[in-house]
């Protein structure tokens, strides 16, 4: 069976770059390889929306989050995690595991961060030493204003430190402007390659903390790679194929400029919402992402069973949802190489098996609600 | 220019793997993705001749190393580092910055692990946790004698954690018969796969130093790793690609046989030395290793001139020496995706930039004495 990839990571990758990705294997100590990695570095520059140095690292985004704290704490340190879900969550589990201490700002499943509550938790807590949250979470579909969090953290001592891994490229993101000191981020969502590469944009401000940090570090040691950004090259081996892949995407994403690639998502996210909500489903978020769209499963319906329909019987890979959410939601991404026809595909499919699975409601109306969209 | 890769990692990828890893992206949470994992982890365990799971990372090799320090060891605790040469050092660098102490046992360059000395160290520290060595060493192109290494650690508590990053499929390696506790490799080496993946086989008394240890780890976690792979899964988006073409080239290697890979491996490496050797070249080193060959630049020569030589002007990239080998040797890979006309190609390309250099000897001496070793 034909089959369409719809997930917020792994995206679909253009044949372009996975064309480049299985070329012969160059050794990275060469011209060859210098010269693609300051292409890349200039250009991830770009999509990051920032003067400062984009390290990567051969591994997944947890990794690079796992940079986030271990290169600018230490143990004891205070700092707050702003999250709005499974991913944000993250942020405090690792601080934990570093003897961190996380105040923990918890939003309601689908609510974005609340910019009072973090002014609070800042005057409450003066020695915050960084602020960690999420441009887009991606079990939970909502974007955070990372605009007025930047705003009000600025005018503090503490770094702020925001994943976009399944945001960056997708929604906007002026990382410099908004005064965001570290942005972390993944390769296999707005990047258009598969998995393996994760990246950090480190401010100035926050490399001050590297100097004073305590906890160890060594694979994901951020002066290492800022060291070796200065040789053209990376500390430890990098990930070459994945590397020459990532040149051919970025090329892609410049040629489209950054502000269309963000329209574009901006208008898939529209249409999806205007379908879903116009066959009577209601989204989970109040402030929902341009990434991905998490709707609510209609009562009597099982969020795993639509998903798994769609998967097995027509071959349309969504999400489902995690953890506490697994049945409650489903998740359509409009992420990365997409277009118009994938959102189209996917909400044929849902509108089939909602059908067979017994909701009623007027075949074909989801579609004509998002051509209706596209249209404007 | 055709050029042709000959150094030790990464190293030629087959064409048949290289178009699978440019396949669709295929999502990791699915049945097809778990078909794939479990059939890998099974050879994996065959390569690693080992009943131990096999822990895959995102990640280059260091990534896997920092893992053999972080889930046994706490701050203070001591071990021994037989050290060969600068992937060696490696181990005490980690170590270091984890607050571990580390007995040095450091060879001239060229020569294995004295085991003599191994034994020494181990009755005066009875304490030592763990020792850590290589299999093969990529600096100095030196094999250590693991197997005996193993049979002198297991009469210890101590547990044996052995870097087989270049070493794996090239030099030949029981790690259960051999009582190695914890090997670390690569997927840019003997694999035959781009890199950006490392691996980790852990026995159950390795495993019971991770429940003891007290160093913090998350990304790397091996608990993690291990509960997930019950679950046919990684913790963190597995890089798909790589897998998909490990899986591939797995089956070539399992096609083969590791015996057979082995002996492969030792042939290549016999003749290179046999043919340099021709020409009044001496090897760097007295234990020398199938995966690399290290030569000795004659007098008035510098490696670094022989390298660029082959590597700019013929397309052949070999190895030069690192730190402060580095105009001493030259480095001749056998290692991986080759066969006897991949050491035919370097010797021809040797042979004409060592006469374009000025170095005196008969042109076409080392292609046929390797041709003579190849007959053998």
């Amino acid at each position: 069976m034909k089959k369409y990839l719809l997930t917020p990571g792994p995206t679909p990758v253009p044949a372009e770059v996975s064309n480049k990705e299985g070329l012969p294997v160059i050794h990275h100590r060469t011209a060859a390889f210098e010269k693609l990695f300051v292409e890349v570095n200039e250009n991830l520059k770009y999509v990051f929306q920032t003067k400062n140095d984009v390290l990567t690292f051969a591994s997944s985004g947890t990794g690079a989050m796992e940079s986030a704290i271990t290169n600018i704490l230490s143990p004891g340190d205070k700092i707050i995690v702003a999250e709005t879900g499974k991913f944000g969550e993250r942020w405090w589990k690792i601080a934990k595991v570093y003897g961190v201490n996380a105040v923990i700002l918890k939003e309601n499943n689908g609510d974005p961060v609340n910019l009072e509550n973090l002014k609070k938790a800042l005057k409450e807590n003066p020695e915050t030493k960084a602020v960690y949250s999420t441009l887009t979470e991606t079990s939970t579909g909502v974007a955070n204003d990372i605009k007025a969090m930047g705003e009000i953290i600025s005018k503090t001592p503490a770094v702020f430190v925001v994943d976009a891994i399944s945001g960056l490229g997708a929604q906007k993101l002026h990382s410099d402007e908004w005064h965001v000191d570290v942005v972390v981020s993944g390769s296999q969502k707005g990047l258009m390659i598969p998995p393996g590469l994760a990246f950090a944009s480190i401010s100035d401000k926050a490399f001050k903390l590297y100097e004073q940090s305590k906890l160890p570090k060594f694979y994901f040691c951020w002066k290492a790679g800022r060291e070796f950004i200065e040789k053209k090259q990376t500390p430890y081996t990098p990930a070459v194929s994945l590397f020459v892949a990532l040149h051919e995407s970025l090329n892609i994403i410049k040629a489209e400029g950054i502000e269309n690639v963000w329209a574009r998502h901006l208008k898939l996210a529209n249409a999806t919402r205007a379908a879903v909500k116009s066959i009577g489903l209601r989204l989970l978020s109040s402030s929902p992402c341009n990434a991905v769209t998490a709707v609510c499963v209609p009562d009597g319906l099982k969020g795993g069973d639509i998903y798994k329909k769609m998967r097995d019987e027509q071959g349309v890979n969504i999400a489902a949802g995690q953890s506490e959410l697994k049945d409650k939601i489903i998740r359509i991404a409009h992420l990365g190489y997409m277009e118009k026809y994938d959102i189209i595909i996917a909400l044929s499919a849902l509108e089939m098996v909602l059908t067979q699975l017994g909701y009623k409601f007027e075949l074909g109306k989801a579609v004509s609600a998002a051509e209706q969209e596209f249209l404007k």
